[in-house]
């Protein structure tokens, strides 16, 4: 599993799921709005506070095999910030094309 | 934890949550609905776009002991589309009832 | 990686939050807002069916490096209900402070 964490405001969302669908074709990639957060900026994001913000965090997940995992990172980091990006390994059930990923 | 990837418009959250929770009697399980994402149809499914989606993705989330999480698996997988389940192992703090899921 | 699950009821949120950026300075944090779920409790929390809840679940991710993670971990687990507190590691790609969480 690869998660890479975005904020709505810095527009890397898109780019990134044409990547990952048409050129990368991971098996599957989901992505939610969080509802607060904060990163290596220090700057906490929260909506439904006083200071309604417009720029909330998003995560982008994927996964897949853990060879084509790790290619798709390579493929991706430089439009990540560092520390932006983490992986994890995870059993893909009922599925022989993907038994695990990032490895 | 295990985690597996539903649509809005496959009506499959419903039997899953009250599987897990009246016959399964999992620790504890939360449902995410994400904004944008597409699996192994292809589909790119997004909200906030023109074409306003009705059929966003939709990420339930349980765990469970390792052993319990294995036997909810192997219940709930024919549910599940091939390749919609994917699970690894954390650690329970501060509750004897489960240590790491599922193993 | 480590996740805190929380509910909208409990105002346990912004404490934890407030601890993890100034005093723990963890590398990063998100919140996101279930639709659904259960937990040791027992009661089904969802939104959009009739019954509209208000009490709707909480996810607090937050890493940093292992060692880090753990001072974290132990430093927060007293304010978080026994079970609703879980870890994973993971590998941060192109990040020099964070290698893997919570080791």
């Amino acid at each position: 599993m690869v998660r890479v964490y975005l904020t709505e405001s810095d527009h890397g969302l898109k780019p990134l799921l044409k990547c990952l669908h048409d050129e990368l074709g991971v098996l599957g990639a989901t992505v939610t709005r969080g509802v607060a957060g904060f990163g290596a900026s220090g700057v906490v994001h929260s909506a439904g506070l006083v200071d309604l913000s417009t720029d909330l965090p998003l995560v982008l997940e994927f996964f897949d095999r853990p060879d084509r995992a790790r290619i798709a990172i390579e493929r991706i980091k430089d439009f990540v910030d560092p520390g932006h990006l983490v992986s994890w390994s995870v059993r893909v059930e009922g599925d022989e094309r993907a038994s695990a990923s990032p490895g």
